[in-house]
């Protein structure tokens, strides 16, 4: 099956389970650019060790190229992500690392605990609501927090969605919205007519003019992506208009932030607090799963064409 | 000379001293209002007391109407900011509350140390640095935090003073930028050329978009003015432009925030650290003094003629 073989110390053998498909991948495939493998988040179990913290059986969420089986040594472990998902999945729950115990979960956990700092009963607008990112922050806001939640996603099956499964309480078709930021910040008060105290930005373009027209004082902004802008080959896209005296007086607060620390455990309680959120039914996230590694192009283009919904994984 | 008195329980008679003139005031200055007495920054002395926290001879620092001799209930108390300089001040230094130990000392205080929140040795850009807040960020920076210091102001007169008196280590005249925030990017990186960790804004404009074209990883922006925006009753001033998605691997900061917190003494120890730098020669504050209450218009359209050098006070 293969010659690899753990011969140093720290040595250790990751045999994948699943990969997952980002969107914040496209940034890294510019047209012309030299080929190399890519690279994203993987759950896998490792099946022989010279690593003390990695027994064989262990199993490991990282940040790493898109291969089934992979030896690792002291010096990539230290270059790279990883968390250790040994007490909170199983082979067969190994794709919970991906999403809800994963980058989108300390994403969501991350950006609405620390950066966002929620206080109860507060009111929340979240864009992609129906991805796996802005659907566990709803249900953080709206389970954990009591929150007022809207959400704004493309079509109706998606808005159904948030309002259904994850408890939203205003869903916003955004591909309804001819009008710009000004519609869409008009939709954000008819669900709230005081506005919000939070954004958790995932698109950019009218999504962030809009949240900042509502936005009362002491109001914060995290931002997570900007997914109107991957696909910009060009940089042509326009950029956000703002108007930074709206901020001074109101004490706002734009904040930009990845899921690094929280995943890799530097700051908060991540895996902790997420997993048992999870069990008692309060976060989750739905999962898109393609099977097999020749999937990925497909896997990857889906979560362009707003086809989704929530986490897409591929099993190996 | 009146005939106001105390009569109830907390009632004080404070002398009015010295009033301040600021250019966020002109925001409050629309044509065709119904006129109403302006107000502001005061320091005054109580002449009579009827309430403990004030007794007489005391000093006051406060946001009240700008007359001489002022009854001053609970009711009124309650709704305005003030604070007690009677430590710190004497009839004739009565100014210092007016600009280190009043509202431009704590919003240089309350911007820097909390909400830029300074490591020692880092690189920090101002805008308005000849000015009050601007200088004393400057210093702040400087003398207690070590940072690179870099100021932007209009005149080469300015220039000078900013490096030779506040002790900053580079000074851009923006006047003298006719190519808008590329070039005056360029500028702040031939003083420092890995860019900036911190940029406290007071005027907005090509300033903040300059800022941010250079702002570092970790990078922090402090919204505390925005000048270039005050004088237009039309709304027709440019907004600035951003690309919110520099800001998210970055985990840059952009908070807005007024000196309220910290003059009120609800965050911080203003008043106590400040008059110790202050006496230890560490932050100081130019005064540029108008006689009598007939020079207010004078002293407050002086602010927008770009001709003083420092706090605008006007002794009664």
């Amino acid at each position: 099956m293969s010659n690899k073989k753990c011969e140093k110390d720290e040595d250790l053998l990751l045999s994948v389970i699943c990969m997952s498909a980002d969107p914040y991948l496209r940034s890294g495939c510019k047209t012309g650019e030299i080929p190399r493998p890519m690279s994203g988040f993987v759950v896998g179990k490792i099946i022989e060790s010279k690593n003390k913290a990695w027994p064989v059986g262990s199993f490991m969420g990282a940040a790493l190229p898109f291969s089934s089986l992979q030896l690792l040594n002291s010096e990539i472990l230290a270059k790279t992500i990883s968390w250790n998902l040994t007490e909170y999945v199983t082979e067969e729950t190994a794709t919970l690392g991906l999403g809800v115990l994963g980058m989108p979960g300390a994403t969501a956990y991350g950006g609405f605990i620390d950066v966002l700092r929620p206080k109860k009963g507060e009111t929340i607008f979240v864009s992609s609501a129906a991805g796996a990112v802005g659907s566990m922050v709803g249900q953080l806001a709206k389970n954990i927090y009591d929150c007022h939640v809207i959400g704004s996603c493309g079509g109706a099956e998606k808005n159904k969605l948030i309002k259904e499964k994850f408890g939203f309480d205003g869903a916003i078709d955004y591909k309804a919205v001819t009008g710009g930021a000004e519609e869409l910040a008009k939709k954000i008060k008819e669900s709230s007519a005081a506005g919000i105290d939070m954004y958790f930005e995932n698109v950019g373009g009218m999504h962030f003019e809009a949240a900042m027209a509502c936005l009362k004082a002491h109001g914060r902004v995290a931002i997570c992506g900007c997914i109107s802008r991957y696909n910009d080959a060009s940089g042509a896209a326009p950029l956000n208009k703002i108007d930074i005296s709206q901020m001074i007086y109101s004490f706002q607060r734009i904040e930009g932030f990845v899921c690094m620390p929280w995943l890799g455990g530097a700051k908060g309680a991540f895996l902790k607090e997420m997993s048992a959120w999870h069990k008692q039914g309060k976060v989750g996230c739905e999962q898109c799963i393609f099977e097999g590694i020749e999937t990925w192009p497909d896997a990857f283009q889906s979560l362009f064409m707003g086809a989704n919904l929530g986490k897409v994984c591929i099993k190996m």
